[in-house]
């Protein structure tokens, strides 16, 4: 079971993560992307399915034009996991290279 | 220039996409999908990503595991125009088979 981060572990995991802000009202962490258009936004969608897919892992996304808004937060554990962390880490790895 | 649909070529327009409502408080249409998983869900988006491209036209979209939330509404028209109920149409098409 995938346990909620709590306490000291989730301010050590945030730290990991600077990119990536608090979504208001919820236990879930959030980022923006942009990108040149259409085509490059969704290229890199692509990119995060096959992560996600292989983490079986999946985030909550919301795409316009060259503009990407991903959220992770893990359903099961009610929050805030290590899951979400590390595909956190995992997508900030694709979006700088 | 595209033209915002009024009046009855907007009714009659959209007859044409019943399986889509109104978005409340915008000119523009939505149709929520749900898929078996998101191995399905995002196959689905990645063929109406091609068909937008191709016809330079893009949805607003959201997904979350096996569910697909898509929006179409010109926003150089400022609202809804026949290029949204063309989207509509084929995408409708792709959901049918």
């Amino acid at each position: 079971v995938t346990m909620r981060l709590d306490g000291t572990d989730r301010s050590a995991a945030l730290a990991m993560v600077q990119r990536w802000s608090a979504v208001a009202g919820r236990d879930a962490i959030e980022r923006d992307f942009r990108f040149g258009d259409f085509s490059a936004a969704f290229g890199f969608m692509t990119r995060v399915a096959l992560l996600a897919e292989k983490a079986d892992h999946h985030p909550e996304w919301f795409n316009v034009c060259n503009r990407v808004r991903i959220v992770l937060t893990t359903h099961d554990a009610g929050g805030l996991s290590e899951r979400d962390i590390e595909l956190a880490q995992e997508i900030d790895r694709l979006a700088t290279g």
